[in-house]
């Protein structure tokens, strides 16, 4: 009876200081929308000509900020999304960013859409990449967001295509990532497993792993991971390949963590707009080469690369449209246009190739 | 010059005060999250049996306290959505929400699951809302979230009907706003609109509207209310049927706002769980009452609401399953069975019917 009372007592002045620590929160976010307010006011007096209220180097810094001085319970990923949210509620008071995305809704754009600009955001869904980049373009939104790679699978090579053909910039990527795990029911043993469910481009994206570990087991596409998740209950010789969430929800033992077979699984995202970004400190840049294809030639043209020690995150090569014999490469590497060494290395790269256009300069992903 | 450098030195000190705040924030928010943590060891250790985390009645309070708090720039809305996802970030620490909704993902019910949980529950999709009832049942989620009914079109029967055979109670609602628009595009008289394009189910729901206002324009459903509203360019003679962001992505011209027939057209959502929910100080009940079908039987029901000055919000009919000549009642009202008044009407209530069923007492929808 008393240790029940303690216990309220104790709940109670939880209870309290959550509720000061609340009304803190909200005032601070008030001042804070304030700020925002007028910043907008003073970049609308400004003669400067382009007005920019959304800068994705300052986003980002903000962010990784907020992530370095996060000394927990929570972790920095959910930190990080909080402030996305504070930000973008911010923004949205001043001028609602409208962002186009490869739709429908519901799918991993709109995920990457919202992960990026926060739920202040207006986000409408286009249904082919070329209509998104022709919107921005067109001026009829701020920011386009497409699909640009999934680890496994490869690259959405309709994306890289559209940037042949225009002036768009690469204002900022986001990564979504998604592991897979091995399930099975309570009743079931490992050894006994002869079916295997999942969606079929996870079972694709674990392939080698399969191959290896349950060579003999049935691979059964189903419509989704959580309907595959579902499957297992009473069967006692079936696993499922599915997110660490179905385990939670459908009571399943995760037997084997992170199958997938690149250990970096993720999906890669865009987002173009019409301005060039300044350097947020920790940035990436993403090159369009054409060039002939004699050999060595790309050889050639990463030599300066690795002369001046500069990190390439990713080569693409694509068939140009434009000439028989030409090849297009995509390089991404760390590192922002602004600083002199790269500025140095691609000047060098300029004079070994056809052409080179700067797709964009641009915040590494935070999250 | 002197003005832009004047400029630069406001931003640079705008930017200096939002990094203090944020700073505060951050460790406000990290001090939340260790409250959050202590609760749940207190409520841990505690011997009454019934272990809750996630109290619904306290999460309306925190909301609704934010909410009166809040003092501008920033809509109440905002501030509360805010709040929701520091509220569902510090519980998720302790204890993920799992909770099941009616699918596919992408759908408003997801979106109804994600404005009442917050993105950091698990939240996973079925395809039949009594699956969602049983994963309840089940106990393999803490929560379901079911439609119940669009103001407009009518309850979802089906909901109600899985009361009847269920234990389950409502621990929540909440509501999804959609407001519709008629918008043409810049080169358009409205005098001359010949075409109204939208999405079927909003054609539908604004039919009187459009009878009384553009009888002889003809209505083409297509495939979203985006879609509608992608056609007008270059249109001269058509108009569209969309949300508001619709206008300001297309740039459309809004001719006449919130032409729906019902002024409240709102989807309905319910929060079902199995533990029943304190008062919150805001509260609404659902009952289900089964009775004969004599004559006057539907005003003898009532006649106690009206004499205890008992708002009566919603009143459905639906054939009962398990005799001829019986109905099944479902009745929401203002107020909390906690409440002496509610209570003893209740009791009169239920003196005059075969059978009553407190399908629960849950927290009005804040947003």
């Amino acid at each position: 009876m008393s240790d029940t009372h303690n216990e309220r007592e104790q709940l109670l002045a939880l209870r309290d200081r959550i509720d000061e620590i609340d009304a803190t929160i909200g005032k601070l976010i008030s001042e804070r929308a304030g700020c925002a307010q007028k910043v907008a006011e003073v970049k609308s007096a400004s003669t400067e000509g382009d007005v920019l209220f959304y800068r994705p180097e300052r986003e980002a810094q903000v962010l990784r900020k907020a992530m370095e001085r996060n000394e927990g319970p929570l972790s920095d990923e959910e930190m990080a999304r909080l402030f996305r949210e504070i930000m973008s509620a911010c923004l949205a008071l001043e001028r609602p960013i409208k962002v186009a995305y490869l739709g429908p809704e519901g799918t991993f754009t709109q995920q990457a859409a919202q992960k990026h600009f926060g739920a202040s955001a207006v986000a409408m869904p286009f249904s082919a990449i070329d209509e998104v980049f022709r919107e921005v373009e067109a001026g009829a939104v701020n920011y386009g967001v497409v699909p640009v790679e999934n680890s496994t699978e490869g690259v959405v090579s309709h994306t890289l295509d559209n940037f042949m053909n225009s002036n768009l910039k690469i204002c900022g990527e986001v990564e979504l990532r998604v592991h897979h795990n091995l399930m099975v029911s309570s009743v079931t043993d490992v050894k006994s497993i002869s079916r295997i469910y999942s969606h079929g481009q996870s079972l694709a994206q674990c392939r080698k792993w399969l191959d290896a570990h349950y060579p003999k087991a049935e691979r059964i596409a189903v419509s989704s991971n959580a309907e595959a998740a579902r499957r297992l209950k009473g069967e006692w010789n079936a696993a499922a390949i599915a997110p660490e969430k179905a385990a939670e929800l459908y009571d399943l033992q995760v037997v084997s963590e992170k199958i997938e077979d690149q250990p970096d699984n993720s999906t890669r995202f865009l987002i173009i707009g019409t301005q060039a970004v300044p350097a947020s400190g920790v940035d990436k840049t993403s090159l369009l080469i054409a060039m002939r294809n004699q050999p060595g030639a790309l050889h050639n043209l990463l030599a300066p690369f690795h002369a001046h020690d500069i990190d390439l995150t990713r080569v693409e090569t694509r068939p140009s449209r434009s000439g028989v014999w030409t090849y297009v490469f995509f390089v991404d590497f760390t590192g922002h246009v602004d600083d002199p060494v790269i500025r140095a290395t691609l000047d060098e790269v300029s004079a070994r190739v056809s052409d080179l256009k700067i797709l964009g300069s641009y915040p590494k992903a935070v999250l």
